[in-house]
This record gives C-alpha cells, sequence and structure tokens, in this order.
C-alpha cells in the first residue's frame, strides 16, 4: 500500500497527486505554508487524508519552532488558522485541527520540545486510526456487495484520498479480496479527473478489474444493466443525513434512484458534522474556472467564457440507500443513527 | 452565420471542427475516400451535416469521375456504401443517401455530366433546405421559451451541427432574437468536447450569454434552480419518440424529470426513423478507448485501462416533454404525431 503522507523527522512529505499517474513524486514540505499550498493546490486531497495533512503540518510548525517560547501559542493559532483556511466543505480538516488544538491545550504548559513531540505522536496516532477506520469501513461495507457485483465509483474515495485503503475504494477492496467483485467503474470526474488518474491507477495496482467511463456514461451505462451497486465517499454529512461530495455525486445518486440501483456513502464519523443541520449549510467551495476551461493546461473552450465550478453538490439523505462507517451501517432515517454513531466509545 | 460546408466545383470544403475554437480552417476533400475519412474522424460531425456532407461527397463524386460511362453505376454505388459505412447511428446520413441515390436513379440515363450537374443541385437543394427546416424549428421552439430562462443544452446541435443556424441552438437563436433568453448552459460533452469546443465559440460568435459546465456539473446546476428548460438535438428518433442523442444525453433527461423541469427535442423530420419501433433498435455507436483515456491526444490515465465509450445513449419517450421539428411540436405520445408529421406535403 502506498505511503499518501508521512512526517520525516523535519518535513511533511506528501505524495503528489497532481502528478499521478505519470510520476509517483513526494512533495517536501518544510512549512505549514506550503502544506497549507498543497492542500489549496490539490496536490493532497480527499476528505480524510487533507485532515491528517493539516495535522502533521501544525505538529511540524511546532518541531520546526526556533521563536521565543512565550509566542509558541500565537504561532501554534496562526498557523492552525492558516491551515484551516485553505478549503471550505470538508469536515475532517476542522476536525483534525480541533483535536490537534485539544491535544495542543492538554500540554502548552510543558516545554516546547515535549509540545512538538506529543503533537506528532498524535498526528501519527490520527494517521494509524485512519487506516484502521477504513479497514473497518471495508469490512462492514463488503456485506452489502453480492457475489459477481459490479460497482460505480466516482472521484477518489480510495487510499489516495486516506491515510491507506480508503473508503469507497476500501469496500470495493474488501469485496475483491473476498472474490466478490467483478467489476469496479470509476467516473472519470471532471473537472479534476481523480478517478481517471487515480482510482483507476489504484485500483490497477491492485489488480482489481475497473472500466473507466466520462462522468456523462454514468446513467447510461446504470441503463444498460452493468452497475449493481454505486458506493461513493464524503466530504461532509449533515445531521439529517444529506451528503456533500464531489460535484457529480448529486446525479449519480438521482440515475441510481431511477434505475433502482442502491446507493451508499463510505465515510469515517470525522466526516459527520452534527452541527450541520442540512445539508443546504454546507459550504460548497467555488474554484478557479481555468479548472473546467482547461485540461492539463490547455484551453479546451474560448479561454474567457463564463464558468460554473462547484467543487461539490449535496446529495439529499433521501437518496442514499446506506452510509457505511467505521461503527457499520447506517440506515435511513438518518438523524438518530448519526448522533448515536458519534457517541464517544463507553470504556 | 459561418458556412461549415461547400462546394468549390472540384473539391467538398468541410469547416475542420475538430481544429476549433483555435483555428477556423477549411479541410478540402477531393474525394469521397476523404469525405469518409473526415466524417469518421469528426471533422465534420452532426447529425443534419453529416447528411448533407454525404451528399456533397457523392456529388463530387460523380463529378469527378472519368471512368468509362458504363462503369459510373458501379463507381456511384460503390461511393454511396463506402458514405455510408462510416457511421452507425445518425439515421440522416441514410436518409441524405437514400434521397441522392433517388435522384441519381431519376438520371441515370442521361450523359455523365448532365447526371453530376443534378447531383450537385440536389446536394445545394438540401443544403438550403436544412438551414430552412432549422429557422422553422427556431420559430416553433422559441414558443416553449419563457421570458428570462436559462436553457441547458448538451453537445453542439448549433450551426456546426447543419448547414446553418442549427436545431437546438437554434431555437436557442430564436429564443435570443427575440430578447427572452437569459443564458444558455453548455454541458462540456466529454469526451469530444462538442459543447466546450464548439457550443460555446458559436454561441459566444452570436453574443448569446454562455456558461460552460463539465457534464458532472448539471444535476446540481438543475437542484439550484439556474435550468427552466433543457433542449437538445438528436441523432436518430424511433416511431414511438425514443432518441437516440449525444451520450450524457439521457442522464439530463432523468435529471431534469427529477427536478421538473421540461426536456425537448429539436431534429429536422429526416431524423425521425419510423422502420424503428423503439430506441432499443437504434444501433450505438462505440468509438475508440482513447477518446477517453485521452484528452488532444495526452493520456488522462493509465493507457491500458479498460474503457467503455458509448457515442451515443437512447432517452425513453416518456422523459421527453415534445419533439421540436420544422412542422410544429410533437407532443405524447409520440407514435401518431411522428407518423403524422413525416407523410409527405400535400401541395
Amino acid at each position: 500500500m502506498i505511503k499518501t503522507i508521512y512526517f520525516d523527522g523535519n518535513a511533511v512529505m506528501l505524495l503528489d497527486q497532481s502528478r499521478l499517474p505519470e510520476n509517483v513524486i513526494y512533495l517536501k514540505c518544510s512549512s505549514a505554508i506550503q502544506v497549507a499550498e498543497a492542500i489549496k493546490k490539490l496536490k493532497v486531497r480527499g476528505a480524510p487524508l487533507i485532515g491528517v495533512a493539516a495535522a502533521y503540518g501544525l505538529a511540524m510548525a511546532v518541531n520546526n519552532y526556533n521563536g521565543p517560547a512565550r509566542a509558541l501559542d500565537e504561532h501554534f493559532q496562526a498557523t492552525k488558522q492558516l491551515l484551516a483556511s485553505t478549503r471550505p466543505t470538508a469536515v475532517n480538516l476542522f476536525w483534525a485541527l480541533a483535536r490537534m488544538d485539544k491535544a495542543y491545550q492538554a500540554c502548552r504548559h510543558e516545554d516546547p520540545d515535549r509540545i512538538a513531540q506529543i503533537l506528532v505522536l498524535e498526528s501519527e496516532k490520527m494517521f494509524q486510526e485512519d487506516i484502521n477506520i477504513n479497514k473497518a469501513i471495508g469490512e462492514y461495507g463488503q456485506e452489502i456487495v453480492e457475489q459477481g457485483a459490479q460497482v460505480l465509483t466516482i472521484c477518489n474515495a480510495g487510499t489516495l484520498a486516506t491515510c491507506g485503503y480508503g473508503t469507497a475504494l476500501g469496500v470495493i477492496r474488501s469485496a475483491a479480496a473476498r472474490g466478490k467483485l467483478e467489476r469496479a467503474w470509476a467516473c472519470e470526474t471532471r473537472p479534476v479527473l481523480q478517478g481517471a488518474r487515480l482510482t483507476v491507477w489504484e485500483l490497477l495496482q491492485d489488480h482489481i478489474p475497473v472500466s473507466l467511463i466520462t462522468d456523462s456514461m454514468a446513467g447510461y451505462t446504470m441503463k444498460l444493466g452493468y452497475i449493481d451497486l454505486v458506493i461513493v465517499g464524503a466530504d461532509r454529512v449533515a445531521a439529517n443525513g444529506d451528503v456533500a461530495n464531489k460535484i457529480g455525486t448529486y446525479s449519480l445518486a438521482v440515475l441510481a434512484h431511477y434505475n433502482n440501483i442502491p446507493f451508499y456513502v463510505a465515510a469515517p464519523l470525522s466526516t459527520v458534522d452534527l452541527s450541520i443541520a442540512s445539508g443546504q449549510s454546507i459550504p460548497i467551495e467555488q474554484r478557479h474556472p481555468d479548472e473546467v476551461r482547461q485540461v492539463a493546461g490547455n484551453y479546451l473552450t474560448v479561454p474567457e467564457v463564463e464558468v460554473f465550478n462547484p467543487a461539490f453538490d449535496v446529495t439529499p439523505h433521501h437518496l442514499i440507500s446506506g452510509i457505511i462507517t467505521e461503527k457499520g451501517i447506517i440506515r435511513p432515517s438518518y438523524f438518530d443513527g448519526l448522533k448515536e454513531a458519534k457517541m464517544p466509545d463507553k470504556g
């Protein structure tokens, strides 16, 4: 399993996803500013992974800090702010920074070296936890995959979107490991093409059969009877079960509904935001129009054309068959199930 | 209005649509083989236009023929076969070749120069008729466009798909001319990007406001309430009103249905094929996988990945609000309306 992120003692090393599948290159980020830039520019992406990347960035900022001890607090908060300002939709980013803040508050009166050590350890704990969570999601999720199933997904909710194994692709991996998966279908996922660039590459590395289609082909592929199940990731789940995810997800949900195909969301509970009542209140990131106007830096259209470029859309809960989490599959109506699952484990 | 095709006395001149919007270049086709290649490679495309291109190609083949008069018949039939074999889905191609065959049969005993003259004139008549038909479609169609409407379309069913004015874009043009159109929305139309490359360019040339979105954004754009009406072209309409059109059309129809947005098809009656009972029997062209794997010759994905690349899909008649033709708007159920409209005019 390829490592998407690690801390080498001085720098955060990020697998540069903007260079895949042609080049497998790590980007060395020696400052939190560089980590923030890498998140903004989608060099590192995927809701769970940007949370952990921000955590590592914050830990590194404390680790590499050599100013006066009394100003560390201000440095910590400013760095946290910077990292929080990178992308608005995926809640895992804010969740991870809040968890780091909690760890920091608990040790802030210790000496700076000790604080840094604690924060680096906390990041590493989150990294390992994320892999375990994904494996649990895969385990629960594979139960809904029937023998010989063909599963459609969008974007990349795989190893490359997480610390390893993946959410939607975690379910696909677990089903494939049990010999139940006939084939995965990947929507190319314009404008940034995470399906074509990342999901296809990742699944082929694992020898999982995959077919690539343009996003416009998903409906017809369903109509022809090729798709048994749709599984997608999530960037934020509201308290009522509405799901913000990669633009195009809503269309897949409507098309699956129309064709009587089950539509599942796979996401860690850190993606669930109970403070948001419904999907209407989830902030949707609008990105640069050139993402739509161009592919690989070349214009496909008249360069001045007006563009609408929302990076995400919101799928209403009533189109979702279930939400696969590390604590099991939550079924409609979601309000109580999500609330209960989010409660801390009694130990 | 830019000319998409003309015969210069020796060669068929085709506006090379694979070079737009960067370059406005005419491709000189001095043989029917060249015309056939241009159709196959999408240098000329659009159901009505490939019909007329094939007609001109056939007329040119007779015009430029310098073999023995007794072999002209064989030459004519072989050329017709060649042109018919280029693309399977759009019925206008077969319709145009059948019409040329009829004209040829009526004069085949005349001398070759006279036959050539008749066939060139027949092609030119079809060219002019197509423009008039599109203007009639625009005129009938604009009645369904309400004041301030925003209209979504896919692919290019405009001047560039026809001999001029366009079908779906003809309606948009007529509505814009009456000051009723707020904005057109163009789906980029992967894999070949006719929306981004052709529709945007064509509408901006006419100063019609247009926003470009990826195909994956169409559903969410409807959900947000931006779209009042969807109008698309057609490659073949079956007797029951099922419509084959650019891949992605079916998804738009389902999404429009789910969001209570009217969904119209604009097409000349030459696109209606009464010999086909339903959309299930329409042959759907599968194109080269590299269309999906690449943009502008550059791979976006793992070059070996399996691809499904249907160029068209079929939208069932019950998702279609009406079919806009040169004889008016045909409403469901379509069977009688299409049959009646296809009857020759009493004159």
